[in-house]
């Protein structure tokens, strides 16, 4: 059986500006890779409603789970639970239950849950809350839509929440060899082994360092025995 | 007039699996904000041809430019051109003019222009080539989609060939305000900030540090004067 598939929407000016640098698909691709699901795309989009809206219901029926991160605390801008519902066609309001772990979370700080930390409550219809032990304010599930915070220590925080209830299939297994030779050196040979081997996915990733080009080949599956028996022949075969 | 858009497309099973960090969309993201483009998505997809049409069809009419990155090295796992070619109908072979400038580069280093690095020289017809000189295999345009290598320090040095010939709008210019209180504190502020200043973009970017939060709040746009009196006003109201 084939692993679930899943796809990552963050949502983004901040990204898409250059101002800062996204940390939460590096870290949700490798949580993912352990656990058995394929993340097989990400799109980065601007903080505008109808886009967001657009996307989310492109990827919830492409793929078996979609992650999102962004847009759920209490300013102007944070559009993204009033979208997601939108688009499931769900009402969305304050609901009790997010409401008493807001209202329990800032008696305890001292701090006023005003109305602005008042929209950190506001769940779809039928969404389960996604626990946030960082800084309360919880994410949801809706449908097959997990909708996390883009603060990376909380998003770290719910993927663990979240992905343990998650069925995962077989974690996805890899093998790097460093080759210093140029890719056009060795294509060929990596060429058939990626035909005897279809079993794998064999990449051919290059890079350069001070002026001198060379490549990591990379071997990934999920049978670390074949995995094995691939790389011993791309070793034998460049002699290395 | 408003700026031209643009979507980016990163071809990257590597990113996808959590084995490498992408590093061109943060660079490109910088590179189109200086320019006056407006980066408005980015996709990352997986290393199959029809995902990659697909993606490339969507993207291209949806904005003014689309950049690519990755899958157009010598490996049999390099299949960028050929996706681009049959989602624009557009035929593709060993192009003269590509083919002539690989094989002043090898000549010159004393490599075989072998089969596997003649495939750079694949190129669809009625593209125009994107200059490499790190490594000379060139990128290409074709229609409103740019072509471009994987590998940063080529990726970067592509960018820089192309950008010069599009035309740009206004460079969107933005300030920021470090807030040292939670978003909650300050929503409503920026909210009537965000409405009396509605030609800016005016979002708000928490971040915790030693378990206190802040948030960074960032104001954005084309004329500088109007940012300045808008954080005039911010800074006053928050009294900082």
């Amino acid at each position: 059986m084939p692993n679930p598939t899943a796809a990552m929407l963050v949502i983004g000016d901040e990204i898409l500006s250059g101002r800062t640098r996204d940390a939460n698909m590096h870290f949700l691709a490798q949580e993912l890779t352990k656990h058995g699901i394929d993340l097989k795309e990400v799109r980065i989009v601007s903080d505008e409603a109808a886009t967001i809206e657009t996307a989310v219901q492109a990827l919830s029926q492409s793929h078996d789970h979609v992650f999102t991160s962004g847009g759920i605390g209490p300013t102007h801008d944070d559009i993204t639970a009033d979208c997601i519902a939108r688009a499931f066609g769900a009402a969305i309001d304050v609901r009790a239950d997010a409401r008493a772990l807001l209202e329990a979370h800032y008696d305890k700080s001292g701090l006023e849950l005003n109305a602005a930390r008042l929209r950190m409550a506001r769940i779809p219809d039928g969404a389960a809350l996604i626990d946030n032990p960082v800084s309360t304010a919880p994410g949801f599930t809706l449908g097959n839509v997990h909708v996390m915070a883009g603060v990376p220590l909380v998003f770290q925080a719910m993927v663990a929440s979240v992905l343990p209830g998650l069925t995962g299939g077989q974690p996805l297994l890899s093998q790097t060899l460093r080759v210093d030779r140029g890719e056009g050196d060795i294509a060929s040979t990596l060429s058939n082994l990626a035909e005897d081997f279809s079993d794998l996915s064999i990449g051919c990733y290059p890079f350069q360092v001070n002026g001198v080009f060379g490549a990591n080949v990379v071997v990934r599956g999920t049978e670390g025995a074949r995995i094995d028996a691939a790389m011993t022949r791309l070793a034998k075969e460049l002699e290395l």
